[in-house]
């Protein structure tokens, strides 16, 4: 059953009781849900029954997948650390075509523009439904509702969570790495298609049945670092090229030229240091946007002046992280994704420049995790609400175009802060209600906008801090007032009431639904 | 119930079909038992349960074992990296005594003779079975029977597969840590107590109910490396000591002067160089004793003489394999224990001196494991027979005096050599039958003694290679003889017929027992 009876959560949000057939628990609130059972548990293995001279490489990929039992229904799953770059994913569904198998779950960390030749194996089913972010046309496919089955929208950490606790049962891994040895150990940090690590894949080959590595540069055993270790990996490829390198570098990497974004930026550092959120010791996570590059900038210029040292920075790594690094001025960069070449080269070089996953940065349902304890976070939103609820996933037009990535599991930092424009193309960012629900307002604390910043009046420490402030400090709604005043009062987008894909909360509960787009 | 009626495993070892109460599984032949079922899955924990700042920190030992739900019957958790320096295992006992809890299993990943103390605690219930090397004191403790339970033996790789196949359910974990941060990540190479790595406790900290480090060398976060996941530990305590540096340090760590051992190291590297073994790339296990040292000693001059480098050497590192790295003779140390101080620093300082695991290393229960293509591995042995079995774990007159440490484990290297003194105190060492099966012939390829070399008819290739040999090759039964004419016919132990501990081999099979002694 693609999906059944709806429900209200605690957000208020109608959200589906049955998703693909699985029964599904609404968002109860953060902190709220306690999970019981057990995680899963993959079958016992014996050594004898592998290569004993350890040499797991095989013909090609087909041959992989037919000797992992590739069949109708199976859960396949990929990473996303080539982004843009992957060759990899498309070609497993080729075979899958090819074969006749139907009715894959296609379960990826990240779906990008470069898989939206899989929209071809969505129609004729060949892959049933995709479990992970559905960007740029995948989005569109599933907001028109032609998707066999319900998209399921995960945080990274949600992911690693669902793996965990047997919400997804992997049947095959395909682990595209730029290097490994014939064993199956593998790494990220070097070789032709470079990417930095393969911390995404983690849960993946602790957890799946079968895990396929395929890589475009063999070397002599052993692959070190493993950053995947071959004691769980079946089989291995080799192919010509596992990515395109030049496309696995991400778009923004530049910090800001644009005046309204620097003047964002500016306001959220000096926001920070006036409210003593940045001290010796202190820790941040800014993404990879040009806002939050602008924003690391002005950090540093902070610790500089005051002879102060990160304990360390949270990557998305990038070369000004790099530089930070290097410079003295972070003891640590701990690093989920790297998002240029510089990422790769510190990574590979600099044993402070650490190699992470979403088990220690994100999962939930472990005992503790490192995202808990960063002072400042800066992300982005689509849409920000007056209860300081935010939308990461669909524009303001309905269309799920985003996937969730770390944002979720982020929110947990100590203070969270989004510098969002007030409006875009004429489209106010602060609603009463945003389109779908990603994070509840109860852990975003900061709004920062051209216009001014509103304090989440949960933060009572932070309002009276910024008491006195030289900076615009206003409510929420008075900057959704200042905003309707330019734009007037924004359109609700127009949707059906047909659920087409889920937005799981970093527990697995369910925090939002996102709807069919009317016609 | 202690142990059940006993039958014939495929060697004819008699052994019990039930041990602690648990049913058991005869060795039935190498690779020969295959695994059914699914591993060990832990409880689903929330982050929302612990600490949101990160800090597991309580006041002491005590504090965490009781917060750890501290009662009869449960199962206690040690690792050995300490070696003879430990001096935490005993505290845990010391507390549980204190506290009147009994019949505790201790399940260490060795023992040593630091740990006597706990002889009053199997005396007085406190400790109803050990699960792990009982040597020395705690060796003839158990072959006395006074145990109130069965001793189980398990090899390194041994204790990680039963406790990931649920064989053996940690209850609490204590990992006495070096290093640590408040969060519970932790490293064995840094600190007062440096050890070099944790690896011993890594399927504990993965499969425990509840773990707790025990540090004396609290770090700011990140612990970096963390060997051990703060994401898997519960609690943090923080001590005086957690260990006594100059006992950490194990006591062979120098080669042998004796020109008995040095004529079997010399025979050793000949036979490897005659039989074509070592080759640009080759790669070897060679243990801590004196006459293993000098095998690789010589194996780095039979390196540079043919301009020639190792793939990797296999450590218990030690300065000799340090020095070996660091002149380029080997590309890389894959390092299960740190042996002496040289290669703590050679580990915490070279990328290519690396961390290794029992469940890298040693798991049978993987999808491989490296120890499989280790060229050569130079093991020791107690006793050897007729047929190439060996053991390491009792002495000529039946007393348990030996864990198995790696030994079963690194059999699957594709040569093992066994240099062997031909007696010891007038007992000769190859015998008709050995007192306890530790590694089945089959897997045991070549005795080295100073009287002559017996190959295993098993390895037609080698007996081909060493034809026209220089070197004294010979049948085992001509080396027995030799032998016997020097000693005469060995009597037999003085055994009784009741069971006191199991032998596990590698899969979980019981491949023999050992017999209380006769008074």
């Amino acid at each position: 059953m693609k999906y059944d009876k709806l429900v209200r959560n605690s957000l208020g949000r109608l959200v589906p009781t049955v998703v693909n057939g699985v029964a599904q628990v609404p968002f109860m609130g953060v902190g709220k849900y306690r999970p019981t059972g057990h995680k899963a548990a993959p079958p016992i293995v014996s050594a004898a029954d592998f290569p004993a001279d350890g040499n797991k490489v095989l013909s090609g990929l087909k041959d992989a997948l037919i000797k992992s039992g590739l069949r109708d229904g199976m859960t396949i799953s990929s990473h996303h650390h080539f982004r843009n770059g992957d060759l990899i994913a498309n070609q497993i569904f080729d075979i899958a075509a090819e074969m006749g198998v139907k009715n894959l779950v296609w379960f990826p960390s990240a779906s990008f523009e470069c898989h939206s030749p899989l929209l071809k194996y969505l129609e004729d089913g060949t892959i049933h439904h995709i479990e992970g972010s559905m960007n740029g046309s995948l989005g569109r496919f599933t907001s028109s509702g032609k998707m066999q089955g319900m998209g399921v929208l995960r945080s990274h950490g949600g992911r690693y969570q669902a793996v965990q606790d047997g919400e997804v049962h992997i049947d095959i891994a395909v682990i595209a790495a730029p290097t490994a040895d014939f064993f199956g150990n593998a790494t990220g940090d070097r070789g032709p298609a470079a990417c930095g690590l393969l911390g995404f894949a983690l849960a993946d080959s602790q957890y799946a049945d079968k895990v396929i590595v395929v890589t475009d540069n063999l070397v002599p055993f052993p692959c070190i670092p493993w950053q995947i270790q071959g004691n769980n990996v079946d089989h291995v490829v080799v192919v010509d090229k596992v990515g395109i390198p030049e496309k696995i570098v991400s778009g923004t990497t530049e910090i800001t030229r644009s005046p309204d974004r620097l003047l964002l930026a500016e306001w959220s550092a000096q926001f920070c240091e006036e409210a003593g959120l940045i001290h010796d010791g202190f820790s941040f996570q800014a993404g990879a946007g040009g806002t939050a590059l602008s924003i690391g900038v002005y950090f540093t210029e902070i610790l500089k002046r005051n002879g102060w040292k990160a304990a360390f920075a949270r990557g998305g790594s990038n070369r000004y992280l790099v530089e930070m690094l290097e410079e003295g001025y972070t003891k640590f960069i701990l690093d989920g994704q790297t998002f240029d070449l510089e990422g790769v080269r510190s990574m590979r070089e600099n044993w402070n420049h650490v190699n992470t996953s979403p088990f220690t940065s994100y999962n939930y349902h472990g005992k503790g995790f490192f995202a808990q304890f960063v002072d400042i976070v800066i992300l982005g939103a689509t849409e920000v609400d007056v209860n300081f609820n935010a939308n990461v996933v669909t524009h303001s037009d309905g269309v799920l175009l985003h996937g969730i990535g770390g944002w979720q599991n982020t929110l947990f930092g100590k203070t969270t802060i989004l510098p969002v424009p007030l409006f875009r193309d004429r489209m106010p960012v602060i609603l009463d209600e945003v389109t779908t629900i990603t994070g509840p307002g109860e852990l975003i604390d900061v709004i920062v906008t051209e216009r001014g910043i509103a304090i989440n009046p949960l933060r009572t420490d932070l309002i009276e801090k910024m008491k006195g402030s030289s900076l615009p400090i206003k409510t929420i709604q008075e900057l959704q007032a200042e905003a309707e005043a330019i734009c007037g009062k924004p359109a609700k987008p127009k949707l059906t009431d047909e659920p087409v894909a889920v937005i799981k909360w970093v527990d697995g509960t369910i925090i939002d639904t996102v709807w069919k787009l009317a016609e």
